[in-house]
């Protein structure tokens, strides 16, 4: 029985969401796995915008009970860092117990984006980390964004792979996506 | 015997982490609930940066393990949404079946502060909905942030605290934090 793989990431709000998540569920199928796409293009039937977002909350969380791993887009969104959506939909499939795997395409690492974000204004407090300079520490341990989420894939033998992909391709380059989906098919076949 | 709640945030990057820290920890006592403190002050003896973010990592998942909720600061971090780590948290704790809450102390909500972050360019696509200058979708619900948080906050019977703090006191206003503890504790006494 092929194993089911969740796609979270922020192509969703793409204006072509739908050509980008056919591609990845192409992708993932010839890997011999089931994807599984969040929900969020299928809008159903509410009485208003609150109602909405709930209603898709629910079916994202109930694509992801039925899913055995889970592939995070973790490309930073709208500045430094992840979509918050696929940070939450990350730590939930870490806490069921799932296969995690995580990309990003951008090759920049948390702490090196943190010191672009503060205009490469930073210094070193009395413990010798770096501080912003709103006082605020700047975490630079390598990982590609808060540890909670690099960790988290890390520790549980998952890959994170790391692309490189042009400004106008942030959301649409597939290559760490295909990196990561070959190592998860190799572990979840 | 009283419950346990996760006190999840960025208070730990603050130059006075360990005053705020220690602040929320007495209310969370004196509303009757046992503090649980992320372990991001409390460094671990390793090898590497590398070694020490996983070591904070697993000691971070151990305490939400051992914790009977969780009270998450989704304050917009660095940008326009919540620090990521803290959304894994949520996510964690929300797989987990524990109680949730949640608050932020930036009253304007999710669409308009992505509406700021475009500098107030946008446009409404052919179905109604808004769009930034690079044609991504504006998640437009009252949302305090993405869906899947504020949505899996509620959907679980979770209240959401909206405070209005000062731009120097963001990550130090505790008004939003004491008005959410007190539904908390209500809820878990």
């Amino acid at each position: 029985m092929p194993k089911a793989v969740y796609l979270a990431g922020p192509e969703v709000f793409l204006s072509n969401a739908r050509e980008i998540l056919n591609a990845k569920i192409v992708l993932t199928r010839e890997a011999g796995l089931i994807p599984i796409s969040p929900g969020d293009l299928e809008f159903p039937k509410t009485d208003s915008k609150w109602e909405l977002g709930l209603a898709i909350s629910h079916i994202d969380e109930q694509l992801m009970n039925s899913a055995d791993a889970i592939i995070a887009n973790l490309t930073p969104f709208r500045g430094l860092a992840a979509d918050t959506g696929t940070c939450f939909e990350l730590g939930y499939m870490c806490a069921q117990g799932k296969d995690v795997f995580a990309y990003t395409n951008v090759k920049a690492d948390h702490g090196e984006r943190t010191r672009d974000y503060f205009g490469g204004v930073w210094s070193t407090d009395a413990n010798g980390l770096p501080r912003g300079p709103d006082g605020m520490l700047i975490e630079d341990l390598g990982f590609i964004d808060n540890l909670m989420l690099h960790g988290g894939v890390v520790r549980r033998g998952g890959t994170v792979s790391i692309g490189d992909a042009p400004a106008d391709a942030l959301f649409t380059d597939l290559t760490a996506f295909k990196e990561v989906l070959a190592v998860a098919a190799g572990k979840l076949r």
